[in-house]
């Protein structure tokens, strides 16, 4: 995985300078987020449990690639802080809800309590349901690109119900078609459409041209794919020390991952593969898309 | 109950012919609804899952509520499809989750299994979520009114949720406030805040003007209280069989109630009360709003 990363990383070296670190963003997001939540849920106790579901805590990868990509297209990050808190939000409701007992059954998420261990299991679900809402809330929100973003959140977040639904169940499944092809179809759905669209999201708050959009969409798209292969790769080889979360689920509960599907040698050489399709992509975006090839490395050899 | 209907009825006796019967509306809603599903959700499992939650069932009040309202205000009826659509989707999606073990456990709902009955509960649960996505999905589908439809849903919504947290976790409620305070703070946010909602919405569609948007509002608000006080009225005082789900819960659940703050009777009367300041709001309306009348004695006699 390291050699990745460093092929990857070279193209970066002759970045732009940013004015934003990834940490200011960070914050930026995080303050927004518990403003989101203070304004758009009235129920303390319910508030406090969607708290508790998405602050203090988090990489806050999908918030970063929505600014990151607004500021690629020449807008400033603090333009696409409503759309890229709307993403957040969706991914995490979308946490609440899988990690419940009828779905995967998870106790630990970030190091903590998941929301229905730390809270009764009534109020993580409908935690998870108000997370939805003030997403749509949030989007809504920018006064610019509202509608807009409103478009992709509902669009990505249906993309994302299929791919959950066809994870879990293996009823779901069209068995029929090759492995490859079917575990391309549950996660290009189940976690590359949000961070798919969370690339889109930061384009049309920069108010792109046609051009600049498609570039990012397909840096979007290979991004997306690429982050789940490495998410199935923590799974089948990290300890959950390192991994905050439990591991080595996902072959015990049968589902269909990347590492079932072409090994960790293959796994690899694929996310190798889309890292280099991710950065091609940007190829017109010129230095201005430094962060985003330095993302594209980081994601790809993501360390928890 | 009977006498209240008599007395909200006599005004509807001169209104205007209607080109469209309920059951015509009803048929236009069926057909959209299906519609809806198949084009916004792509997993054949989980659509089949959605079609049992939403389809061959259900007295499509929200939805005649809001293409009501848009004739009222002098648009037609089809106008108001998609929002009136979107509503009925938000209230399904609301009954496949609080119907959960972990929130209401009921068995019963339109006089089959719920849906975590004839489903696997994740698939449920990934059901309601969906029908969400869908009802935003389905709101944006209107071309002239998408956003504000939107914005309407998710305000809705997020209420309603508010309402539900409040009902079913104890702690969740203000105790410290006059009982009769506090069912109306639930109810108003649980039941009336979709409801007033889809009022809202039909006079959205119909471009109205700021007083007859008053009217409406007015109407839906009082309607939306109303509503819930007979659910109440029809959970203390029938039996499953006419309700077509389990009664008697709310007390034994130790929910706070209409009847059990009002008495039977006591609620009886501010079902009437409400039923007149419903009508007042609609004076300015004058014969156009002959269905909304109707509508009001229907909803204040309601029998399933």
């Amino acid at each position: 995985m390291l050699a990745v990363v460093r092929a990857i990383a070279r193209p970066t070296l002759a970045h732009m300078p940013s004015p934003h670190t990834d940490d200011a963003l960070r914050a930026m997001v995080e303050s927004r987020l518990a403003r989101a939540i203070d304004s758009h849920i009235a129920v303390p106790r319910l508030a406090e449990a969607c708290r508790y579901a998405v602050l203090g805590g988090g990489k806050r990868i999908r918030p970063l690639i929505t600014m990151r990509c607004c500021e690629a297209c020449g807008g400033d990050v603090s333009r696409a802080l409503d759309g890229a808190c709307a993403v957040e939000l969706v991914h995490a409701f979308s946490l609440a809800h899988d990690d419940l007992p009828a779905l995967d059954n998870d106790d630990v998420r970030r190091g903590r309590p998941t929301l229905h261990r730390a809270f009764p299991e009534s109020l993580a679900i409908l935690a998870g349901d108000a997370l939805f809402a003030a997403a749509l809330a949030v989007a809504m929100d920018d006064p610019h690109h509202g509608p807009a973003l409103c478009a992709e959140v509902v669009g990505a977040s249906l993309a994302m119900i299929d791919g959950q639904v066809m994870d879990t169940l293996p009823e779901a499944r069209d068995d029929s078609i090759d492995p490859a092809a079917l575990v391309e179809q549950i996660h290009s759905r189940k976690t590359g459409a949000l961070i798919a669209a969370s690339a889109r999201m930061g384009a049309v708050c920069a108010d792109v041209g046609p051009e600049d959009a498609k570039a990012i969409a397909s840096w979007g798209t290979a991004i997306g794919l690429m982050f789940q292969i490495v998410d199935d790769w923590i799974d089948a080889t990290q300890p959950a020390s390192r991994a905050g979360k439990a591991t080595g689920k996902d072959q015990a509960a049968g589902k269909s991952t990347w590492v079932g599907t072409l090994g960790v040698a293959g796994a690899v050489a694929h996310v190798d593969r889309l890292a280099r399709e991710a950065n091609a992509a940007l190829h017109g975006l010129g230095d201005g898309a430094a962060n985003l090839r330095r993302m594209t490395s980081e994601l790809a050899g993501r360390r928890h």
